[in-house]
């Protein structure tokens, strides 16, 4: 069964986020006023194949553990579908 | 009224990714063999205010294409929610 995985990273709350502050004062200086925060994080699409929509999941977690996110200062999720081809 | 906005940029299909590449790299050594590809984007969490929420929307939408995601080469799409406080 093939797989695609959605994987959303981003700084935990209390981590300081000096891209988000630069793409806010990007926002603010082009007029765009409205803006109150800015927080900046990770997307990564990953196309995979196992046995079970289970054995994905747990792939995908061992990943974000292990490589994708750095779990000191980053929250992980991600979502996983079937897909066909 | 006050809005949380979440952003998804990725690279266009057919431009090369070599982040991806890099990511893709490091899971198969790691001995996640059953990856097939993967694409590296980025994922904004935006706070703002606005009338409506189909201003709000508008406000993103030039935000979009103006600073947080290059239309040449990138794909964006963002979801917008009302939020308390």
């Amino acid at each position: 069964m093939n797989y695609l995985a959605k994987v959303y990273v981003t700084l935990k709350p209390t981590v300081n986020d000096p891209q988000g502050l630069t793409i806010k004062g990007g926002l603010l200086s082009l007029g765009f006023g409205s803006v109150q925060e800015v927080r900046a994080g990770k997307y990564m699409e990953i196309r995979l194949n196992g046995a079970s929509l289970n054995e994905a999941k747990e792939q995908l977690q061992a990943m974000c553990h292990q490589l994708l996110a750095n779990p000191v200062i980053e929250d992980y999720r991600f979502e996983v579908e079937e897909i066909r081809g």
